[in-house]
């Protein structure tokens, strides 16, 4: 995979959002060895690091020859960038195309450990 | 009706959502025998269990031919689920097509017996 | 008017939500005598009572020709369901098309004594 | 049946296109009795004669307790708009709503007969 | 199948174009035993006899239990209204839902010999 | 400015609300003189009274050769109603359309005070 | 009225079309003295002079204290466009916003003497 | 690439329209190799075959690991289908997602030679 | 920069909200020189001042030159407009347009200090 | 002004179109020194040469400092691509965001002469 870049946040001293979506992701369904497709939506409030776009469309590409299930997938990506940009909150939805006739969403979320300490 | 089967939940450790949506859901009235259509969206939180595609698009067409109610429809298929999955939460609407100039909603709900206890 | 009829909740043990929507209401505006049209939209929690489909139908069919105001007509069809149903909460909500360049909205709802009585 | 009412057109030296959309539009099956409920939308070219908007108003008000088919309905508002405004061309089109899970358009038009003589 | 039903066209003596619009149609696929859905669109000019809408319904809700192709299934539906109704025009068309991540549409058209003879 | 006339609100026992949405605002901007255009939306929970809809329709199309702010048409028309109506609650909200390439939404609350005193 | 100021056409060499479309016109209404609102919808093929926008905009907003029919008015503002611009061909859409539950569109269009001739 | 399968067309009498969706198309770009992603839409009237589904969902999944601009693929898909169902009328389109703040369609049709001689 | 110019709040004694939506923003990638685009959104709750419309537009039409990274420039626009209004609450809102098959929307919010003290 | 290029097109023997749409086109109104906003629509069929995207984004970008009026631009558009590529066939739109109320599209066409000769 590929690895996944930063940058330093320009104003760490304030809790804001960034909002990535691709509606590009694509990867195998591990059974059947056929392409699923969805969009992925990556939520964030970054701490000291932001994650620089162009090296997210090539992570988010390495998945195009995985086989790998919705719901693992949606976790896997939020694990990641977790490990990588150490944010303060995160959630990753993955919104996955129609298969049998039935559409799916996963959505996982991320918060740090001690801003849930703190949380009212 | 078709078993529903499961699989292993791969990230347990954390509560994220899982959202099926299927709008081919047809069963039929059971005063008049006449065919109803609607879509089932089934939102749940897994605990050690996810519910497999195949198997929920099989379920969900052993009800072509039964006639039932749109409330009961609903509840029982909320009760089939969290019998075969133990979710921590779940949620299933049932969005009916318009008979007699009317259409119709039904949402029902589960909450796991100790989540509740500790619920804010 | 015609009668509201019932039949008993298959699901009593459970809070659960039916809505309602009927896009073809009209009555008639009791200062002018011309046609209002509107959609009627119900939403409620049963208790020990659902509300029969076709009977619910009659009964928005019977404000046809009956002179009533937007705000007054709401409230009623809201006090005539509350009676026949004794529901645990239920809003009524009344969607009036465009006179004199202005579309008016009305929206009400009952809560169960005992109900808001331990609501947090 | 309220008459329909004209008055002069300004500008009958030139062939151009009015358009009323009506969706207020309920009459009664002629089978069973209930209500039903579309939009009627007129378009003609006037040749002397422009309807005047009250008096439509009024007249397909007087539909709404009268039993007549969709199909009907619409040949009989475009003979009496005919009648009315001899216009040099007309299209009526009756979009009438979900009746036991089908939903029916009618459109009818009607075209002067000199036009029709001198038409490419 | 149910047998279509017929009126006499109240206005024969107008060529005007009625289309029956319905998104409850199921089928079963011939080749998995699977359920399909899709939307059937008829449009037609009457000549002698429009289609009863009940007795439409029922015809369509014949299909529930028929292994069929979308393409064949299309022209059937064609071959018997076109043999009930003699039409001057009419064509029918089916929207199928996503199978495989393609969505399909057929639409297919019958015109009267003699008016194609006489066509421009 | 036309008079706001009122009338007895029929269930005054329940808190319900009522949304007026007049999209056919317009007034002059006061630094250039020339027309705003915008949709002024109405919503409030009634005490003992109730706008009367002409004379709202009439109360807003004053401001027609009246030369105001945004900001300030909002909370004028808020104020207005207020001292009329003594409503529980009330929200104005002006939604104005582009100018200079940037469209503009001014929304003002009054809450009655002995019911902000025993707000949670 | 504000007179309608041109500028010369960039490329006379070519027939090419230029549509301004200006959602916010209003002017009275004859009988009631009520405002009408509407969007104007010129289209035109520049012969020598195109219309500057701010002149346009001037001379609908001189529409505002005046009483006119919405036939007359889209008539009218055609009228006063050709006669301006001297086009090669021009269509004038006047969409008006709901009046006693019937909204109207009107559409005139001009088209050169010479072109006519030469048409196919 | 997989080969596209065909089944005898059940209506080879009558010219009618099969049009298959699919979003789910991904190719390589030549230049840079990351991916590409579009709609394909084929629109076609059968002759003795039409294509079967699921080796035409194969078919496309073959262009996931190709270099191919967009202008090329569009064309040879239409090339492929041609020289597999001999159809009497085919129309293929690609509809490209955004690159460089630019969105992207090419369209290509086939007509049969002889139809086209007696087209009028 | 243009200097953001202000105007007094004309009602102070009330907490109101004001939004301005921009979808004509345009800035420079620092990285490529590439321009970006996107609509900026500003909701604020006005103490003793508001931002006047005109220098708004110009202090945005200020960035067309400059090099800034989305998640920065959503901050600054921020920054510069608490420092010029000192208001009670803002939020600024960046939804920048597909860059790498991937959208992106920042947000961030500033409260006033006593205000944050005694929030609930 | 960035240079358009070229590529050599893969099926001359085939008329078909290629259709790029830009929603990121910025240039200067040349009266007020202003930014201008719209979306750019190219649509033609290519004869030897297609229109290279890199190289169209970087020439539409070197308007972003130019003062240019809507209908000059689409104009210059147009004849700056018929220079490059000889197409068979092309139109170029140009729809520009709201100015004083009022919104504008201009669309021009460019034909090759020799088929123009021998259209029907």
């Amino acid at each position: 995979m590929a690895a996944l870049e930063t940058f330093p946040n320009s104003h760490p001293g304030r809790d804001y959002t960034i909002v990535h979506t691709c509606p590009e992701f694509t990867a195998l369904c591990p059974k059947t060895g056929q392409p699923d497709f969805g969009t992925i939506r990556i939520s964030y409030v970054p701490d000291r690091l932001c994650v620089e776009l162009k090296s997210l469309k090539l992570y988010l590409f390495g998945y195009r020859s995985r086989g790998i299930f919705y719901e693992q997938v949606t976790n896997v990506i939020l694990d990641d960038l977790v490990q990588a940009l150490s944010p303060r909150r995160m959630t990753v939805e993955g919104n996955f195309r129609v298969r049998g006739g039935i559409s799916t969403v996963v959505q996982a979320t991320y918060e740090e450990k001690r801003r849930r300490g703190r949380a009212r």
